[in-house]
């Protein structure tokens, strides 16, 4: 195992990670090898070229912090996660259709009550929001989990912003009737974070760095699939070049305008508003993934 | 732009990144979201896979200081540092073959003269290193820079130890004649830092951190391409299962053992010591690259 040249080097990674004991792992080693020198000799970097490839990853993994996450930035806006979102929603059926994650999801947000407005101290306009969640054939699921998360209005999430606490963040739980309904504010479009190695890589690459205004929704029942999704606001500028690729018809709705008056729950509103209605259904857990489980 | 499968979001980033303003770019990121985006559809990693691929990716950048590069091992432990250099390197010719640089080079390490003992507080066995530098036809480089670095006794690096200074590394200058020498300790065979990410990596895919015992070597000279390479000690347990693929026969040389006496620079020596002795030959910068530069 010496004297290696361009082809050979390759034969000699792939010898020594066959060792790998777990068949996934040596399945995944194998291929990136195989994948990542195919593009190596593709591009012939040059000495100082792959220097910027180190630095560039070095950059990104410095960004990430507990409220930042540099490489899900980076894999949105190559396109890798809505890739494997494609490749595990293989979607055939009624169910809501899925997107992106993306970096602003919090762990464990604070729960509330159906009906609470979660916009805090932020200013904007009052936006309703209610839904359900069902099965595939429409039965309601009650109790399910509903974690909802967006922007204000200058596009910025929570925790992009030092020590102002969670807002516009919140879990939710379905009633009996599998329904859900929180009061917020209405989201704006916003650029991803762009002050860092991925808003460098948009730059040279001729790329805006904005998405379309959208609201997120995590949503689990038990014997269901877990769903990561959004709702978009219909006649969005940049729903036709999301940087993250995460745009779905089927996820874009009216936040329809009202003028003062009063709100479906009775609230009494002095100015306009609007209302989002969703009506999410899940994919059952597959018998196969039930028995790995 | 919307509704992607998993072939379509493929077309969707590159049409995107085709937009990149310099040709260069624009090449290295098509090829980077093709080859990527296969990879990605070969393995179908889950949402959980991908998390622990991001995890992982993120690991590594915190793990890089400014004594330590985690994103170098990673290049170096997949092949990638050696493909790389096969790309750039392709030896037609009698120039001293090169290698990886590795981790641990210190940018302007401490110049010394000729004959200098650089081991400083370091024990071990005595170490006599000489050499020359010249052109492809011979002719001798006076004044090329020589930086050399190698590990201590237990094969940590200088660098590797908190507040003990730069050791066993200097910068020699080519005399006359083209001729350096310098006093060192005799290195010793080393796992590469596996406390990391890397490490990790390493032991699922069944494999060992160790590197055979070398000197490392980059030399410099005007009108020539700088030389990264290392001299390897013959005999070695890992010259074969090298961790980063890096050795090369042309690269392997006897450590010749002296027992006590008069060395060849006429120092008296009253313990066992060892000899290298290695003749570099630099390839001239080509017309092309010139007229770049």
């Amino acid at each position: 195992m010496r004297n290696f040249d361009q082809f050979s080097i390759t034969e000699a990674v792939l010898e020594r990670v066959a060792n790998a004991p777990d068949a996934r792992t040596r399945e995944i080693s194998e291929a990136l090898v195989r994948h990542l020198h195919n593009f190596i000799r593709e591009v012939r970097p040059t000495q100082a070229e792959w220097e910027k490839g180190v630095a560039f990853l070095t950059d990104t993994g410095h960004m990430c912090t507990g409220t930042r996450q540099e490489f899900i930035l980076l894999s949105d806006t190559l396109g890798v996660s809505m890739l494997v979102d494609a490749i595990n929603h293989d979607h055939q059926t009624a169910v809501t259709e899925s997107t992106v994650l993306g970096p602003f999801y919090v762990d464990g947000p604070p729960e509330v009550a159906n009906g609470t407005d979660i916009s805090g101290h932020l200013e904007g306009e009052p936006m309703f929001v209610s839904g359900s969640v069902a099965t595939l054939d429409g039965t309601p699921l009650a109790n399910a989990i509903v974690d909802v998360w967006h922007s204000d209005v200058d596009g910025y999430y929570d925790v992009q912003h030092e020590d102002d606490g969670l807002v516009a963040r919140a879990r939710l739980r379905t009633d009996d009737q599998g329904r859900f309904a929180f009061w917020s504010i209405k989201p704006a479009a916003y650029p991803i974070p762009h002050d860092g190695p991925v808003g460098k890589m948009l730059e040279a690459q001729g790329r805006h760095p904005w998405r379309p205004a959208h609201v997120h929704f995590m949503i689990e029942a038990p014997g269901h699939e877990k769903l990561v999704t959004h709702v978009f606001v219909a006649g969005d500028t940049y729903l036709d070049s999301d940087a993250v690729f995460g745009v779905k018809d089927s996820l874009i709705r009216d936040f329809i305008a009202h003028a003062p008056g009063t709100a479906p729950d009775g609230r009494a509103m002095d100015t306009p508003w609007c209302a989002l209605t969703y009506d999410f259904k899940l994919n059952p857990v597959s018998a196969a993934a039930s028995q790995a489980a």
